[in-house]
């Protein structure tokens, strides 16, 4: 007996540091091959390629690399895979937000133009840029000034990574450049340019990161009041959005070069990373919450309610599929935090034991930590040792811990962390529900997952169960299952993740002695996350000062 | 030229491991010679010498081990130091308090009698044993409701480290031994017993923790309250007070054939470690503040005023110096603070660099915080690991620290540590100041004094200079003192310190500048000191119940 060979498409994730290609099943999701490709110039902080050096706060990248990953990643996942490039009906790519870009009218990157090698403005600027913090606190006073109404739909805060702070850095400072660029457009767009030969533009970044609301961006008369010379920024933005899961063109025949696809593939509108695993974890129906782990964590949810959820990174309408409202919160700091612990307060003896025992620290103090009882540490921390962004969006909070004593552990300390973690999910859970905007389902995913004891205690502490992403790939599949629908082989993105996404249902579920014994413990989690993140007492902010007045 | 042989006194300071003997001039304090003996049984904790195992929170010892240092340790002083036996006026002891024994009539201790050896009540209670606590809890209760007037000079706490709840507890567990101790006393007074073959009862015991105030124990009808047979309870302790500095007898025969002295060699009235240091510093002027900084730190200063300072461990007339009010304040946790954070706090690269460089992870913790501005870190902690002794007197509360980023450092941890144990000595200042107790001077002693760095920060942040106890034997310098009082050379303590003790002053003094950068973070301190420890968040009590309930 013989079977048709399997139609498939490919995936293409643009992380941080590298590309990774996936080459997946439309029937059934099934992840056949894939390959990593590593980018030659990483993440370029301290200096151009050409030498000069950047102040501290700066993060570019170098657009070759990202088209390395096109010609390296893609053939490789298809050989790994064993699939033929006639199989493939389909590519889709996400990416790294808000990763932005000057460029002229045909997509070439002004960095890669003869006079602007050496101008470090006219290199993308990496989602971790952070030197636009200026730009971003004015584009905030000014729209609490004006009463811009858009201001609500992101918390009252827009920030510094976003595309307009970014920009409004380049006409400040590099006046040549901000000029010279046609374009102004995400790193996830100009991507999709690369595949098709034709600009394109998505609603997702767009509306989380580009400010676009009830059809349109920001008007003239704000823009004025940034800057005047900035009146007309959003020429440089201005295209049309296509749907998310929409063909965004075929594959031009440069681009079937490079990749070794065939010309004429169909190419799918491009898309964020932590909105695109959404997809994959079949995490799309109004009021399921998808957390995605990591250093920090980007919770993403669609409902069909629209409500000022208090301290929301972001609300867009089609932002993750069409037709419905797409939420984004977040928590500024998680793994992150965990790596500070092991960093900071691991002791000697602790890294001997765990070389000795060739497991990593934070496997040895979870190890530690899983067997006590709720509360027996006598512990309670705030997560906020990068700040809080949602609920209470605000980066000047820090961390703190109550409760020590001189029988404290690490393990202790790393527990009591994780818990503070886990309270700070619970918090933006319920802040959704109060609003009037219901949580039905949680779903994990990303890196974290591989803990255990971390995820039971997430499930413990919402007293919910956690259902999480059964594929170590989610961006790449989700994106694999976009260019599914723009293929046509699924009628609409819901549809094909529920044919193609990966989600382990229930995989943790709420011990009732642990979950009950939880609850008094967040509620002292609440009465310390409201005396000092809403206005009790201020000592934070002030500590914060005095730090910055030395 | 020949000058006379100097005229010498030994002090003997009895410690929690070991006993040490000093030879001292009673001319201008040189120390001349000094030996140490460690306890062969040190801290009986876990089994009797005969295998009885023993619960937790016990502490004993041996009184052999004590008789051994006379028979050890004075010799070899003596020999150190090239003075013979004729040259020695006058010998004088102090101890660790409050450390109690059951004995007989004549002074034998229970435990040595055939039939008590496996009894765990019949050995004396080291100061560190802490199974009382039912009992101190009980007397506490009981002086409430009746009104005890002497409550308040102990700060409305009575220890269970001291007499009263440690003797209940023998009666309540071991009524055999409760009745067959003719005796109850203080360590500081059996061991002038053995010297002289006399009993002996020094002031300073029994006012700080033989509650003796205004002439008088706590009446029989108090004592009744507490267990119907325990009314008769302070027969056992009955006998006149000797003053401070006053002969308590002579040296026996067999005292002489114990520690090469020679026999009518004047022995001083008993003493605690703490309060005798305050000789050996010439801090006993009213107003002369002493911290004595170790693990933990003890305040011990005069006064001619009485006054109920909030949280005072005790208040005490001729406790320390005859005709002067002698007032006791602690802070339970400094040194085992620090201890606590190299433990927990100090990652394997550190240890490294520590071990490689030779010094002690203190040393590089301090080394790497020192030089930091003033709020620099960020951080904000309370001191709190083991409780507040003074002012709050509140065993119950925990540490905290706020300010925590991901850039937080162990040494930034250190720093806001011993920082924390800073504004804690100057709550205990500003609490006797505010009673209307003038603190004009403050002098530091014990370990802790090694650290520059900490002494400075100290200044700072007290805003005063620091004098030190130029001396690395504070406890049998002050001893030394008392004997040369008690043999006559010097007419009182005060006039023989200012002869023979130690003090070098103003050894620091504080930078204005810090000072002033101190002042607002001292602000910050206070608010979560009041916050956390007068009822703003009772958060750290519930926690513990929390814990205690696991």
């Amino acid at each position: 007996m013989t079977t048709d060979p399997p139609s498939v498409t490919v995936g293409v994730d643009f992380g941080t540091l590298s590309g990774r290609a996936l080459v997946v099943d439309t029937a059934d999701g099934r992840e056949l091959g894939s390959a990593v490709h590593e980018y030659t110039h990483g993440v370029v902080d301290e200096a151009l390629p050409g030498g000069a050096a950047l102040p501290p706060d700066w993060a570019l990248q170098i657009p070759q690399d990202w088209r390395d990953v096109l010609r390296f990643a893609v053939p490789r996942a298809l050989e790994a895979a064993g699939v033929r490039p006639r199989q493939v009906v389909g590519i889709a790519t996400d990416f790294t937000a808000c990763t932005v870009l000057p460029a002229t009218w045909d997509g070439t990157p002004l960095c890669e133009l003869p006079g602007y090698r050496d101008r470090p403005h006219a290199y993308p600027k990496l989602w971790r840029h952070h030197a636009a913090q200026p730009e971003a606190d004015l584009i905030v006073r000014r729209a609490e000034e004006s009463g811009q109404a858009w201001l609500a739909r992101y918390g009252g805060r827009i920030s510094s990574e976003w595309q307009y702070a970014k920009a409004l850095q380049v006409l400040r400072e590099d006046r040549a450049v901000y000029d010279a660029a046609d374009r102004w457009i995400e790193a996830a767009d100009w991507i999709v340019w690369q595949l098709t030969g034709e600009e394109n533009r998505n609603p997702c970044t767009a509306g989380y990161k580009g400010v676009h609301q009830d059809g349109r961006y920001p008007d003239a008369a704000f823009l004025a009041s940034l800057d005047p010379d900035f009146a007309g920024f959003t020429a440089k933005l201005d295209h049309p959005l296509s749907a998310l899961g929409a063909p965004a063109g075929k594959l031009s025949a440069a681009a079937a070069a490079l990749t070794g696809l065939r010309e004429g593939t169909v190419v799918a509108v491009g898309n964020v990373d932590a909105h695109v695993t959404s997809a994959a974890a079949q995490a799309l129906d109004p009021g399921h919450m998808l957390a995605i782990m990591g250093t920090s964590t980007c919770h993403i949810m669609n409902s069909d309610v629209l409500a000022e959820v208090p301290g929301m990174c972001g609300v867009v309408r089609d932002g993750v599929v069409p037709g419905l409202w797409g939420y984004e919160a977040g928590q500024s700091g998680v793994g992150d935090i965990f790596a500070w612990a092991v960093r900071t307060a691991a002791p000697h003896a602790y890294a001997a034991e765990a070389r000795g025992r060739g497991i990593s620290v934070h496997e040895l103090l979870t190890e530690k930590a899983a067997a006590q009882p709720v509360g027996g540490h006598g512990l309670l921390a705030l997560d906020w040792h990068s700040g809080n962004r949602s609920v209470l969006v605000d980066h000047h909070l820090s961390g703190l811990i109550v409760g020590l004593t001189l029988d404290t552990r690490p393990e202790d300390v790393y527990r009591a962390l994780v818990e503070a973690t886990a309270f700070g999910t619970r918090t933006i859970v319920e802040a959704f529900e109060q609003a009037g905007v219901p949580v039905t389902d949680f779903t994990a995913a990303g890196g974290l997952l591989r803990n255990r004891f971390l995820m039971q205690t997430y499930s413990d502490v919402l007293n919910r169960p956690v259902n999480v992403l059964a594929s170590e790939q989610g961006p790449a599949l989700g994106a694999a299952i976009h260019a599914a629908v723009a293929a046509g082989v699924h009628p609409d993105i819901r549809a094909a993740s529920a044919a193609m996404g990966r989600l382990q249902r229930h995989a943790f579920t709420p011990d009732p002695a642990r979950a009950a014994a939880y609850e008094p413990l967040f509620a002292e989690y609440r009465a310390l996350h409201d005396h000092f993140g809403r206005g009790g007492s201020d000592v934070m902010h002030r500590l914060r000062a005095l730090r910055a007045a030395t």
